[in-house]
């Protein structure tokens, strides 16, 4: 037995030194190839069925491991960028795969791994920004193209929306600040069409001028609350009597809103005073301040000044979103902050008043679009120069420095144009004149030339052509140029009489340049901003994507009102180019 | 013994089956993990050591192996390209790694793998053609442009060149060939700037009409040749009397000459008769035959007929490029064949003369640059239509079928300009006035309107464009008006009087214009062939690499003859594009 058991063991032995040594040899043999070529991904699947088949064959102890596998050669290979430098790439047999950190600054594409349903993805893109289509139909009273997706008070180049007026303060091209027409026509016009999309806004009424409403505030001992009757207004307000100083307690409603932030509130004071907000976000608590001053914002510590300008005694209608007011807040302190953008979890706790005063309508809503929009309008109707009808922009514009400049007071033919825009549907609106009447003295500016002050160039001494920049020598900025045109549209539609002749001539004479011009802006992959390449002789100025989907909403919105076919034909292109389709070449 | 013997046995082979085991859990363990993330070229060069680390492993026989090696994800990731389709891409960490055959294809570029000292290479490159800067300095009778890097007749829609007149014969937009003026002009022109370029030729003298020159010929028996004093040339030339038909065994010379092939012999017949050329390529033997006949081409088997005409009794300057017409020879009979464009190893054999007739200063040389010229020059004095001073293009042109056609018969102004560069060489070369009276009245074509039957138009009724296709409307193909402009120049250099007057008129015009318009044509990563997309308000026809090679060749040369810092600045920009940078963008 033990003889036996000894070959055996014997015979196991021998048999397990040689398949050790085979199922080791034929890893080796693997393992140095792999070393040598370089395996791939189907090479590594074969690895493990390999692997099993050595395992069998360890098991049955015999037959030689002999399978002559593909392997896929998958190695560094150095990739040298036309003559000039070089990137490391891979190489799989004939294929190369170049690294998408080149790709995208090289090709000026975007690109990121992103895990969809559990699994990772590359999504590549070729641009972004995103086109929306038109209504339908269009009418100068309806939406302003597709402006309900702008939010103008959000830019960064927007300090805030002042307490004065409640127009947007640009900061573009000086921090200090400056009312930008284009800007405010364009808040004026995103509101509008949020107006016309969003529906019924949730309102919540915190408090009206009856003697029920006095009950739900707090009144400290130095101060009082009644209900008083408004010659005025001709109902019932609230009248309060409190120290005015910000240091004191003042008379408060506590609230406890997490969703709605547009606050309204009428307001007339005989003293000094404010209206202040308590803010919370995340765990800490801030004030905001609506004060009588000319400061426009002040930020300090965790309390942030509105000033609604000096003017005591009227009525006021104060319209504010507080969460776009907070957030400029927080701005003004951490200007760089990216922090402030992406606020949530904020919750208005308390309205306090402090002075002597009157309030009325106090209320939380989801938006206060149309009073937004008639602050805007209004600035434009209190604004504009009544000698020349335009909207001065108080603030140098370099285009390009020292070539193309334009000193303070300029006007811009897309300031006129927008402003037109909002003009003509506070009036359709309102049906009050005087909104009319401003958009038709605006179009005078639009029949001076660039070089007397106007907004009026011409392309090669025959197209006339209206500028949002109105250089020397001419910029011809397209989108620019159509939103001019749009608001001549939208005049044109309620002009009557000398104005309705006027606006008519200027339009079409716009609109016969763009048609002639428009595909001089066509790069064939892309389209330019203006075109300075031409008048000074220099390097296109390739319009970003932004820019180039604006290009293309706005031929999107003229095929609307104008049945050329080279607006939809275009657009199509340049849709197509968002997405790397480049025009034939010969 | 037995007993220890087989206790050291038993240790052994417990030892072994655990080191088996732990060798194979070591493989398991790193190829399931190669399965599951897959390896890169770090894991494989680190799976060696591993391994090595192993048999190491195995030989002490102890000590777990435990190595927390890095592993880079080398695997396959789906790119989802534009949300439109997918692309299987490769990723590493974070780096993922696309395709050259999508990168290629996606956007227009060019790449292969060479190998270079033994390793293999990815040159990518944006472009191909290549920019040739022109000499320093510009004269009238001097290069034109690079042109010597041109070989008109060697390109697939030249048919061959007549043995009638010694041009080109274009089959582009007509197979059965056309006499195409600029492309008889670029023939001459290259071989004009060949001629200033390459030196002096090598020139070997077959035979001359002395009685030394009698005694190298093969005459049979009922032919014969001789010396002869010929009154006309006033020289010695050799009579020769032989059989005219082609099947007869005329008067031949051996010859055995392989890298010249410029022939050229003087020739008169009374009766038919021929010269005939053998050519050995590879190891067959073709007999290329210029004939008595209004046949330009034929080709039969393995003889090659070029017809001289039917006009016999005068003197015929015969300058043949033999291996041009093998060439072209080949080409009739297998048009598709690329084999007739890479033909090398071909030997001139001999040269055979049949019929009654004088030759005399047979040559073979490395080139006859000068006689092409000429034969063009004169092309164009005696094709010249004289009631308008044009040369007629005799072939329908349709650069957009049914929107931008012409007719037979239309005028080119780059046919006009490269004729007169062509002419103000010849006159300034022989000083023969022919040449530059021919080169005056072609100018008469520029003051005439396309719609006229001219070659000027007018962009945006303000800027005077001459056009290379005079359709209506017009398409402003930029290399053409260009060399429209560069022939002017030349003529505007030696033109007198009234002529001078009328030629600088109409370029200074014309170089205003494209001065204005040149940027019109820069797309911002490469430029336009025409203007098409704003005349028809279609997709722009971007200009192929070639093409725009010709731009900047162009802006090159004309920044030689003109100051204007816009040339020299837009040619460096546009051959940055080449290399795939790109304007800015805003």
């Amino acid at each position: 037995m033990i003889g036996r058991m000894r070959v055996n063991i014997r015979s196991a032995f021998f048999l397990l030194v040689i398949s050790t040594f085979l199922v080791c040899f034929a890893f080796w043999t693997r393992c140095t190839r792999d070393i040598k070529e370089g395996p791939s991904r189907e090479g590594i699947v074969s690895a493990k069925s390999d692997f099993d088949a050595n395992l069998r064959f360890v098991n049955r102890g015999a037959q030689a491991y002999v399978q002559d596998f593909q392997v896929n050669q998958y190695r560094e290979i150095e990739c040298l960028i036309n003559h000039e430098y070089t990137v490391p790439c891979r190489r799989e047999d004939d294929e190369v795969y170049m690294p998408f950190s080149f790709i995208q600054k090289y090709f000026e594409v975007y690109g990121s791994i992103e895990n969809m349903d559990g699994y990772d993805r590359f999504e590549f893109s070729h641009s972004f920004s995103k086109v929306f289509p038109p209504s339908d139909t269009y009418s100068p009273d309806g939406k302003f193209m597709s402006f309900e997706h702008y939010n103008v008070e959000v830019r960064d180049r927007v300090k805030c929306i002042t307490a004065t007026e409640g127009v947007p303060l640009s900061t573009q091209w000086d921090p200090e600040g400056h009312s930008y027409p284009i800007q405010i026509a364009q808040f004026a016009l995103s509101h509008y069409s949020k107006y016309l999309s969003e529906g019924k806004p949730d309102i919540d009424i915190l408090a009206l001028g009856s003697k029920e409403d006095v009950v739900d505030w707090s009144v400290p001992d130095d101060c009082e609350i009644r209900s008083v009757w408004d010659k005025i207004r001709g109902s019932n307000v609230l009248e309060l009597f409190s120290p005015d100083s910000i240091r004191s307690q003042g008379i408060s409603l506590k609230v406890a809103e997490d969703a709605n932030f547009a606050f309204a509130i009428d307001l007339r004071f005989v003293t000094n005073g404010s209206v202040s907000v308590a803010i919370k976000s995340d765990d800490t608590t801030f004030h905001i301040h609506y004060v009588f001053s000319k400061v426009i914002i002040l930020s300090e510590g965790r309390d942030i000044y509105y000033g609604m300008g000096e003017t005591r005694g009227k009525w006021i209608h104060l319209v504010r979103d507080l969460d776009k007011d907070f957030m400029k807040g927080l701005m003004q302190r951490f200007p760089k902050s990216k922090k402030a953008n992406k606020m949530n979890n904020i919750k208005v706790l308390s309205i306090t008043i402090r002075g002597h005063g009157w309030v009325d309508n106090i209320t939380l809503a989801s938006a206060n679009h149309m009073d937004h929009f008639y602050d805007a309008a209004n600035w434009l109707v209190n604004h504009q120069d009544s000698s020349t009808g335009g909207w001065p922009i108080m603030v140098a514009r370099k285009l390009i420095p020292d070539q193309m400049e334009l000193p303070p007071g300029w006007y811009s033919a897309m300031g006129q144009g927008q402003a037109m825009s909002v003009l003509v549907r506070a009036y359709l609106k309102s049906k009050n004149h005087r909104y009319l009447q401003a958009a038709v003295d605006g179009l005078r500016v639009f029949d001076v030339s660039s070089a007397q002050g106007g907004v009026k160039t011409q392309f090669a001494n025959t197209y006339d052509w209206y500028e949002e920049y109105p250089t020397t020598p001419s910029s011809f900025v397209l989108n620019g140029f159509i939103y001019s045109l749009l608001g001549l549209y939208d005049l044109k539609q309620v002009a009557e009489g000398k104005a309705h002749v006027d606006v008519e001539r200027i339009y079409n004479s716009g609109m016969k340049t763009l048609k002639a011009l428009l595909l001089l802006f066509d790069s064939g992959s892309g389209t330019f901003y203006d075109l300075r390449h031409v008048t000074l002789g220099i390097a296109p100025n390739r319009a970003r994507w932004d820019y180039h989907t604006t290009h293309i909403n706005q031929l999107l919105q003229l095929s609307i009102i104008d049945s050329d076919p080279i607006f939809t034909k275009t657009a199509a292109r340049w849709m197509d180019y968002m997405k790397g389709k480049r025009a034939p070449h010969n």
